[in-house]
């Protein structure tokens, strides 16, 4: 275990290359809108007008990276203290980021379909669930200087996204639309509420 | 709301995680650039000079990317606070320069077709406006120490920008190709001269 | 020669360039995920099903990449002093490692062939060897400060993970499967054992 | 004109974004090799030993992209001060980086044809040009401190290395192959007794 104020630079650039993954996956999302060469007007009229689920797939994922970016930042904001299993558990969650542009290339050809949605939802509990147990994790080992309430807060808010997509996977099964629009429960937000009465039941 | 100089290092990231998708987003669009394989001498002449077109697109994305980047250099250099907000304003800033390389790339195949060239349009149209909301937002709310008189010229340069780019659109359903020249204009900068005029009337 | 305390923008930007590359290549993995345009809801399981050699090749050279980063960033971290030759030895080590994602795909795309294999193992390989040679050249110039102890020991480990590699290079052409099963060998790192001996037989 | 000491976290984010693109170009050549899927294992080893021609370009332009790095990082470690000028100067410069890997895709799949062999050498030497255009122009301005005798030994390599590649051209036009062996005229490095001349000469 090293401390972070001893180490700024080797710590600097474990918090550098997880940005680097982030900014290079965000930006790869554009690579799944593509026109084919060599239409007429009118079917390249229709063409961009097909691209329409991509960029919904592509709007998403760009706000859901940068989600997890902001989360990611803001954990290691807190981070006092590393180890190669800090390092293992970080690398692992930035694979799952990495693949969600490979998910959302899917979810934006086949919108409405279950393989797709199932993928998706996978590939999103994924990141949820690495990062709560690198989280939780960090903590017991007494990486983090996070308080109480931040961390009682921010277990409540990942066990309640990865509740949403975990949820949205059986329905895909039946009616695989609306397991997209479950998600939107996401921008909802009620995990607020949640938060402050799990704050307020635990309270002192 | 958190002081910048009390929060260098995650300052820091968010600058450097912009820096990020700028720079991946301006290498990308050497992507746009291809050619088919297997084919005679005479063909792949004729297939590289069939690429002037894309390597146009190429040029001018580079330059528009370019000078954005150097934009949202020169405001973050006069950032002193940040909030939640802020960073949510940057990531959609951030989302509409990621697909200039899509756009870019339609513009390249169908240079002189209605539908690239609105997209072109709308996209950087976007980007202008979105940096602007930005920009004005983040003054009103206090986060930056932009003087009344940087603040106002770029506004108005802001405007000019975007009022290029979405004169061009109805433009493009007559004169697709002269549309794209209408964009030349930018080069011209006659916002130099409006800022001139727009600080002389507003002066004290 | 420059003495890193005295040059540290400059050496910064070398491991900032090192971070980067590392950190597109490790991303660039997940261009190996790909599904065709316009499947039925069935044939798209199947086609995601049929991803799952590619999503283990994904998550192995995942791995590795990350691996190699680490041991990338604890070498240049007992840097003291650099020169061009370091330089060079480093480029060349960062064209190996982008030629990773390559490699990946072909094990994604024909897992239990030979030549998939050889490849991927030559490529594995070279990456050890060279990153040995960059580790004993700059020790020997003493541009490193590391301790005898963890030089012997990651001289061991890297002669421990080529060894594993271009073994497996004749075992492919017999048993090609059985040669990737070879390679979790490194997972179980028996090396540490053999750390242990080389070390009490050469310790004082 | 803004003084670098004075301006040291912009300063830093210019070098930061060049050093990104760079380390973009030079790991997307990696996206230059591909196999075709569903081969069989014979023509799986055809294919990969067809890539050799991709493979040298792939090395080649590794080694053009690292060395061209060595150059921009050892000429921004001498910059005192920027402006919009050198700014603009850079991004050009990076736009004929940014090239790179089309001219080398190009130059794989068409090793021995006079258009790859133009084409690549027209890059090669824009790139050489363009950073020979920046520093004599960021001398003229007082925007570096280089001594005297860096400078010349810079100006007499570059030239020589763009001389080099503007010779190939016609080369190519006859012998496109001997164009090619005509670069490696660049590993040799005579430009070195070409610097020491010119050196002599200019002397005191």
């Amino acid at each position: 275990m090293k401390r972070r104020e001893e180490n700024e630079i080797e710590f600097g650039r474990i918090v550098a290359f997880s940005d680097g993954v982030f900014s290079i996956a965000i930006t790869l999302l554009v690579l799944n809108l593509t026109v084919k060469k060599g239409l007429s007007t009118a079917d390249l009229t229709n063409e961009l007008l097909d691209q329409w689920d991509n960029l919904l797939a592509f709007a998403l994922s760009f706000a859901v990276i940068g989600r997890f970016w902001v989360v990611h930042h803001r954990f290691f904001a807190e981070v006092d203290a590393f180890d190669g299993r800090l390092l293992g558990l970080n690398l692992l969650y930035l694979a799952s980021i990495v693949l969600i542009p490979f998910s959302s290339q899917v979810l934006g050809e086949y919108g409405g379909e279950t393989p797709s949605v199932v993928l998706y939802s996978v590939n999103l509990a994924a990141v949820v669930l690495i990062g709560l147990w690198m989280g939780v994790d960090a903590r017991r080992r007494g990486l983090t200087s996070i308080d109480d309430e931040t961390h009682r807060e921010s277990r409540v808010r990942a066990s309640y996204i990865a509740g949403v997509f975990l949820l949205s996977i059986p329905l895909a099964f039946f009616v695989p639309r609306a397991a997209a629009y479950l998600w939107f429960l996401l921008f909802l937000d009620p995990s607020r509420r949640l938060v402050r009465r799990a704050t307020s039941e635990a309270g002192p």
